[in-house]
């Protein structure tokens, strides 16, 4: 039931319009997914999360598994309904939070043994335990168990864990029970432009409907991810969508849709938010400067999210308030801001123009960055 | 521009129909105003806010004056624009939360002086200052100062705090400079007959456009405040609207309806739910409780809040993961509770069954709370 279809290939760079099918609707790419970790994305409705104009999010299967656990939700109707979003989702496997978040994981060949980092309860994760377990919650686009190293990191330790991710694909491939859920494979193998052929080409053999480029995005500096995307993406087929794991901020984006990626996931859009830092054309915005107590401007003045009604000064109130709704509207415009700037890459390459229009905003953010820093006014603040 | 009209009054009790205008439209009254403390009503969006039915809402003077200060309040276009409210607004006149938030508050007949809560700073709230600050704001309804005392109290305290707070609202009113700006008095004296009647008397001799009770919800049993309004209603005019401050329950709400209450705040709904507890017709549901675990149910099956297109169940994990949606989604879907709580109270005043409407009510509370205790599986919980 999973159908992907590249549309069109920019005139001046590699990035892709593409389109891909699932069992809960169709997703334009390059597309940006929010991150609903515990069945929620922080502190926004699914009515708001649409209105950001978010087309497909994904979930957490390390933290449902763990709470309430995927029986519960497949009680109470499986993840779509759980969540009340009856959009696409893609659940991730629960290999990177079991390497950021378990206590004392230990990876073995059958799988990674961890202590919940809830309540310590002693746990196992295999390659099929993490399919039965996506199987449970019934996400249109599953992924497979990787093991993921921390860079930097000894090559003969990357090359292990990129080996080891190779069998656990198959063993994941093998253990596929839903026919209404497609299987991403995950290229591993650091920043070795040996070990990522290796694992794309190993990976495509075994044929699955898409590839992730995970292990990225895990302590490297910036320049080291677009080197990584340089070597890696060309080794991946055109045919298939691509999809970079838990990057990033807004011009690693455009870095990387550049070098052909069509799918993204974050949670830096609303953790920020949280921390009352906006994103916009001109660089982000530290609501909590002094600057802006009686800036009556909204965020941005084209943007069309809830909070862009209100002035910088209300939703700096709202944060030295210790207001919910702070945190609430940052991160409602923070993700229509993700949403708009998605939206706008797809049209500059239907256009053949993604490289002008990635300059442009490289611009944007820049002058906005140096405008801050000439501004006495704004301190850079907690976010 | 404040104009009372009473439209009906009930054939079976003093419950009345009536319909206030203000310069930002009209309520239909009873009404209940959600409370927006510090400029917003705590997790919940304008937008979502007039999706609850919410007619008006209550500002607190206290809090804003203090943080952002009125007069930044005003550079951002009065209180209106800053909350993004354009329906009608009622300011308290700080008098309240001097009393029960404030450090060392004293009361002279100047007026009071208190440290802020918030970083100690030494102030004063006059009489005079009250309605300088309220007409910073530019709400539709202003507040007289009041003395308040906690319940219970000596007779010579409680007489004393009630005349000064008739002095206060001669000088309220010779303070006042808007001509856009409605001021009600506030009906003082516990829970003594002959004060509170005295308070009535002398503030009706002074001809406000409103009158509220206050001093009631302070520490005195319910059954205590109900007598206080069987002899403190029959002193106020029938052709101003009346406001019960800072009640209630939604038992106390149709308790106060059936004596010719037609106004309302209380923080009850938005503080019950970010504790958990959620609102319905057959009694609260304390939402951590396990039996939720596995509940398909909405909260209730005909509300039309975004809460209730969830499950029971997806609720409940909310709260167990500590994530924001849970207090936002039941604030909703218990300021909707209260919002066609008052709706159906004034239909049902239009025909003349308010008795049988509250009767009813009562049985379906106490229903649920004999269901509740019935039930082994639901423990009270933190709520």
């Amino acid at each position: 039931m999973f159908h992907y279809e590249l549309l069109r290939t920019d005139a001046g760079s590699a990035a892709r319009r593409g389109m891909f099918q699932t069992p809960h609707g169709s997703v334009q790419t390059p597309a940006f997914m929010p991150v609903g970790t515990q069945g929620t994305v922080k502190g926004v409705t699914v009515d708001q999360l649409r209105a950001t104009g978010a087309q497909m999010i994904l979930g957490n299967t390390y933290h449902l598994a763990l709470r309430p656990g995927e029986d519960v939700i497949t009680d109470l109707g499986g993840l779509h309904t759980f969540f009340g979003w009856d959009g696409p989702i893609l659940t991730d496997s629960g290999g990177f939070q079991v390497y950021s978040l378990a206590d004392r994981a230990q990876t073995e060949e059958t799988g990674v043994r961890f202590c919940s980092h809830i309540d310590g309860t002693a746990m196992e994760l295999t390659p099929e335990r993490a399919i039965a377990i996506q199987a449970a919650l019934g996400s249109d686009i599953a992924m497979q168990l990787d093991h993921v190293v921390a860079l930097p990191a000894e090559r003969a330790v990357v090359a292990d864990a990129m080996r080891r991710s190779l069998r656990w694909a198959e063993r994941c491939q093998q253990a596929q029970t839903r026919s209404d859920q497609a299987l991403f494979a995950i290229v591993q193998g650091g920043l070795d432009p040996e070990l990522r052929r290796e694992s794309a080409q190993e990976l495509v053999k075994l044929d699955f409907p898409g590839y992730a480029i995970g292990g990225l995005s895990v302590g490297e500096p910036p320049a080291a991810m677009v080197r990584a995307l340089d070597f890696t993406v060309p080794q991946l087929p055109a045919n298939h969508p691509r999809y970079l794991m838990g990057v990033g901020r807004p011009l690693d984006l455009l870095e990387a849709i550049a070098r052909g990626i069509d799918l993204f996931d974050c949670v830096i859009p609303t953790r920020n938010g949280r921390n009352a830092l906006a994103f916009t054309d001109e660089g982000p915005l530290r609501l909590r400067n002094q600057c802006y107590t009686r800036d009556e401007a909204p965020l941005e003045a084209d943007c069309p999210c809830v909070a862009c009604r209100h002035s910088r000064g209300y939703l700096r109130h709202l944060f030295q308030a210790g207001e919910m709704l702070g945190p609430i509207l940052l991160s409602i415009h923070n993700l229509t801001y993700y949403q708009r700037l998605m939206s706008a890459a797809r049209d500059a390459i239907e256009q053949d123009v993604f490289a002008a229009f990635h300059a442009a905003r490289l611009s944007g953010w820049n002058r906005g960055a140096r405008s801050e820093l000439a501004s006495g006014g704004c301190e850079p603040s907690d976010a």
